[in-house]
């Protein structure tokens, strides 16, 4: 196939640098500009030490952009909302990272960013990105904003519970388990190796702003939460959310599995993990590094009416980096799955 | 003082090595004999390599137990009611550590063990091992059984709300992040390295036995539920028990504060941990390895009803061989403190 | 291109495992069978978890095996010479990544496996399998052995120092830092979590079996020696061997660059990694999980006439199933770096 | 006893943060201040966390520095020579941390630091701080220079070795494995956990200083070489020094261990580690967190000369504070070991 030019604003994170990882392999692409403010006329290498011999590019400044397809943003949160109309000038298709357009509602912004949203016009304009929700809207869609890493496991998980009316909306409670890399490429005392290794930190026990999307994406207003917190542990990548939710009837598994099958059954990249036995029973974050899979297994607690949803994702992959390339693929009409094979490691 | 002697019944396993590690160290103390069926004549160091060099002491069989004053069991499940009383025939006071005595209702037994109980006339002996909420009846008495690890987190951590009548009884949601001592010193495919290394497991999403212990302590039953989880993580030692309640009332946090200070405020081992900024904001197990404590901590959410409480304990700790020699230290009339001065490692 | 078909036999370990991976991947191969005698009939994700959706793949026992182009061997020590006359009955070509083939001296299985070789005969059938050292052997052959992983890391990046005879043959020490997934996928009371998490274990000071290979390689004899120490800490995957060499002539880093840039300045899979700052200025092993790199530094020490070379390759990839599918593209005269493109991950 | 007033000067680093915990818990001691210029009168456990509850004590500054029977110094590379006329003011006896006064020749400090020493007419003055090498001349002693960590560890091990001539003096080879907490508690892109974490980073292949203490204290010259080199792996504590000798004569092991065996025999802090198996042959730095232990163990190569001789210890405990705060007691004439008893942590 002839090869799609595209460009990554903001290629110095680890978003971009996964992204710029994932792009180079995709057959259907070719990367003409990575950018970076504070790198400019640096090799990706420099950066980003595994892409060693597999690519010369050089950071670019943002004034630099020349014409392409399709640009991924991946820019600090507030950032890309006041490059937009200058990246829009130059890429047909705009893939963005960042928050800035995830939240179809100004409000939303003010209440779980405290930020007044500076182009709340523009809102309505992006399709949020998680495939397996709006897979028509990007075929051929010019505009998508990639979903939080958080919330992508967390709706994935729950989507289909949720669309049948079978939870009681007020009481879900979640944990995420969640690796280093979702702080970012930045240091900071908290990430400094002999306090960061080895931790269990309550790092956002109420209040994160990933709870928003899930929000929306999974229909819920008025009296309805969900009540989420994220633990920091010891791991680079990955995120498993743990899910609690009870449920309105007493489904037993098998009706369960129904719902998820129904839901997943075809989907590539969601596999429903729930064996008898072994020590990979249920959804475990380490396989899945450097893949687009989000793994989601479930067990009916005997007692009461609670359903534990386990959901495990790359923070950078199907969190980020992977989940825009599968929309692109959509938005392109190009097969979901390319460039994005990677089976993922084990043991590891 | 003069020397109290003791001996370990089942001092093979990992709190038993702990448990040994304390003791030698305990001015109070003579460890008089350890056993091991399977290890029998073999030095304690060859078990537990990190008492190299602190004693001589090899393990005896069962069959060679002299009379002492204190025994402590650490025997697995059911085998500590089997030699209960010939253990008692020798030993003036018990502290056990299995789960054998733990329940007050052989119905528990049968429900969370899938076990009938032989000697249930003796559930109502022992004193419930958490120092912090039988004290009185540990001063002077004869039996206690130590608390299970994970329970000893949660009901620290819940029992001022649960005993102020402060929280929902029946939508308590609790997610533990245990390490691998957990399981036990006895390989097995699921222990092993390259699987058990940077794994999120959900080994026990529902079903967790020491869920018994926290409904009797908190004194729950009939509608009320404690809907448990633990999850393992990359770690040795430690136990983080992120525990979610719904207010009856909207307290603040100042409110949950004098709640904690009443109930904590001259505890020795435990401490509330709510800092405003830094990497160690809420409690760490990192920094509790090898001590007595547990530390508590909390956050209101600014949604809903919520409040998140979270509380650390290392598992052989607090949760295994330092609360039984606290349990000891008031048996005998000790400071509560003595032996267990150990302030934890940072960085670690 | 039409896919060449092939077997695995022995496909339950670690470096089945990631054969397959790699050969479920690889554009050119079909994979029709996978063997295990204790495993039959379990499909292959049951052993191999991130296989799952990949491959519906079961284990058959090795009486089942059909004819195939290539066979892979993943057999332990000693069984594939067992079964070496079946395997060649059935396939054209062998890929055995065992040690049985890879000494062409008897007399080095006794001194260093205290073993006497069966097949004697059969040892100058084989090339050794490091295909930057046997590229030309390897093109139209039938039968490669596979090296092993420490060796690949030691010979590779010594290999242009030894043949051009720059260093004393005769005091050259390496020590090896190596994961656990280099002791196999078999449980130990040393591969337990809670003993062999956060290890530095001295697990085998003197007399590693590699040694032979790296002899042999280097052409070392007589007065020669490589002292070899391997060291496992915690980590799965990976190797970096730290050597010291000691220089015959003063050599500079100039020249030395020069040595071993003429030796793999074309080739795709050694990269030679030398920084002058930076967090990766030196080859590092979490970068290469996954690939089929074998990454090459060097420093000059200032004092004396040492100089430390450090390589770093994934055991399971290039020092194992990675190289073996190197050596499968040149057998049939398939692109080199076929299927082995992945650039590994970072942050990770 | 009646407690010696002491002050730390520099206490916000990780040696200070560990020589408080011990000294707190020292009998014999009472820490009258503890001082740090950029964190003035916050508390000790807003830097030290695991000191929650155990001090009330707040950092001064230097300037407020009251007279006191010790000082111990935890101050950067430099600064120590700049204050000791303050401090030796204020302070009858010195124990310092800092590399100032390790060196007796000044001509050392400017090779391997590039530093002209400001006051070279003091090296004469301060007692090299191993107390198994110098234990006379601390007794009654005023001035000590704690040693280096991976000094300590490296001259522990072969001192026994040297001082009897045994080895050859040009080819020692060593390879120290090394944790993130030696790199200090300063922040950098180095030490955030994605870059850190599962790393094998070779970050001083050649002249690392503390080389120059190890010359030193084994007495070579001349012809006479230690190559040494570092490397971090994902560790927080300890030291493993793997170190490669060549022997004169063809001792055997029953000949090194009477060598180690009147060394070593009759020291509280340095145990030979060599079992015949198990994951716990030879010294492992895991079970020596917190303690000041420097455990020694050794291999004769069957091949060549070769013996390997390794070497464990805590960098913060034996490797700082741990044996500074063992000079101290040998300089006030109490037990070797008071404060230092702690066995070190089994399973971790």
């Amino acid at each position: 196939m002839s090869r799609i030019p595209v460009v990554i604003v903001g290629a110095s994170g680890y978003a971009g640098g996964e992204l710029l990882r994932l792009l180079l392999a995709h057959p259907g692409v070719e990367v003409r500009q990575i950018t970076s403010e504070s790198h400019r006329g640096e090799p990706a290498a420099a950066l980003h030490p595994n892409l060693r011999k597999a690519t010369t590019l050089k950071f670019a400044a943002m004034g630099e952009l020349q014409p392409c397809d399709t640009a991924f943003l991946c820019l600090p949160h507030g950032r890309a909302v006041e490059i937009i109309d200058e990246v829009t000038a130059k890429a047909e298709r705009v893939v963005d990272l960042s928050a800035d357009f995830r939240l179809r509602e100004p409000a939303a912004y003010e209440h779980w960013y405290g930020w007044a949203h500076p182009r709340p016009e523009l809102l309505g304009e992006f399709v949020y990105g998680i495939p397996e929700l709006h897979r028509e809207a990007m075929r051929g869609g010019r505009l998508v904003s990639s979903a939080g890493c958080n919330a992508t496991a967390v709706i994935l998980a729950l989507r289909p519970l949720f669309a049948a009316g079978a939870v009681d909306t007020r009481t879900t409670v979640i944990e995420a388990k969640v690796g280093s890399s979702e702080g970012g490429a930045s240091v900071s005392p908290a990430s400094h190796h002999p306090v960061r290794a080895n931790c269990v930190r309550s790092y956002k026990p109420t209040g994160h702003r990933h709870t928003a999307e899930m929000l929306q994406e999974l229909g819920l207003d008025g009296e309805s939460h969900i009540h989420f917190s994220a633990t920091a542990i010891d791991m680079v990548r990955g995120v498993l959310a743990t899910c609690h939710v009870f449920l309105n009837d007493s489904l037993d598994e098998k009706e369960i599995w129904k719902l998820y099958r129904a839901a997943y059954g075809s989907e590539p990249f969601v596999r429903i993990v729930k064996e008898r036995d072994g020590a990979f029973r249920y959804p475990e974050p380490k396989l899945l590094a450097g893949t687009n899979y989000c793994d989601i297994g479930f067990e009916r607690d005997a007692e009461g009416q609670r359903l534990v949803v386990m959901s495990a994702l790359d923070n950078l992959g199907k969190g980020a980096a992977g989940q825009a390339v599968q929309a692109f693929n959509l938005m392109h009409g190009l097969p979901e799955t390319t460039g994005l094979e990677f089976a993922g490691l084990f043991p590891s």
